[in-house]
């Protein structure tokens, strides 16, 4: 069992089970070391600080960012592979005065830290936006470097 | 004739001649073998579902694409020097209720796979937005690797 | 001293005090010769065209971006490590008419080639959007690229 998956074990996360894109273009993109996870948006619709609380919010982008590694880890196998995640990007459908972006974003970024340490800690950018698929609430891409010793097969 | 100037003759695509960039940035910025390529917006103005229907949006992202390859071309000279399309991320100008940005960027998508078959299939994020510059419909940005074997001169 | 700290002075520019992140994430992230730089949003508060003036938003990007620069300073020590930057993104919070973004990530980018020359050349995609983080008028992000041959301890 890899550590990774040790550590959710540990941890008592499950991974959902990953979603393939709705469209004509891939879940991840391998380019060197790095992969360029596409944008998934999560389950919970509606502009946060309207529709939704933060707090719903913040439980859509945990779950989100969950998504996002069982989507990683169907591509590449083993979460062990990653080296460290470099870049999380997150738009938050906002209501015209919501402005706590980064307090959705956290919740990400914690069960990042969480689960991969100090290669969880990664560069992040929050942003509001008025409108996103589906009329998600919190859209979420990523960049991760992988170690080289584990290519692709 | 490199290969994909003989795939785009093939699929009837005549690239647009290159825009140069508005203000003090590159068109390309070449990094390693990483070429980060610069937003550009479409020649479509108004907000998808309001101004502008999803079939105009569609058309406009295709074209869009289309200019962001020749001026890509401008700078490589030749696409075949393109490894592989690594991430689209495009932003749509959306009317209030209009949530099917990635039908938009499909278009985008289609035509690249169209043209690089497997190296033009990447990762992608579709964003909604109330505002872009000049009041496009469209914005695409992209990272592109290039051959290690064909460096720029 | 540095090439770059004398370019500084020789411009008269001083580097604000670096700011840390507002929450779990990490200022900057190292991946082999790529630095991520998380995003910064300006003092500024308010919707360019509404709120803030055009020129109002300039000087808070050119600010925002020396922010950036400091912050990257106090992560690799001497900003001579930086072989280039490659790409600036940059959301300008929009009143509902206001489409000239790119007028406000001008003030940016052209700090960058004042004081880096050819290697402050960048890619970039300058972005309206309703909301951001705290009601900032302006948020940018950086990707920049390494020398090899300076690591960081």
């Amino acid at each position: 069992m890899g550590r990774i998956t040790e550590r959710l074990a540990e941890l008592g996360i499950v991974l959902p089970p990953p979603k393939p894109p709705v469209a004509n273009y891939l879940p991840c993109k391998r380019s060197g070391d790095l992969l360029f996870v596409s944008a998934k948006v999560s389950d919970l619709h509606g502009a946060v600080g309207a529709d939704v609380t933060l707090e719903q919010a913040r439980t859509a982008a945990r779950e989100l960012c969950l998504l996002l590694l069982s989507i990683v880890q169907s591509e590449i196998t083993d979460l062990d592979r990653i080296e460290s995640i470099d870049k999380l990007r997150g738009f938050v459908r906002s209501a015209p005065d919501f402005t706590r972006q980064p307090l959705v974003l956290d919740a990400a970024s914690d069960v990042l830290v969480e689960i991969f340490d100090e290669r969880g800690r990664h560069a992040r950018t929050a942003t509001g936006t008025s409108q996103l698929p589906f009329g998600a609430a919190v859209q979420i891409d990523m960049v991760i470097r992988l170690r080289p010793d584990h290519p692709i097969e």
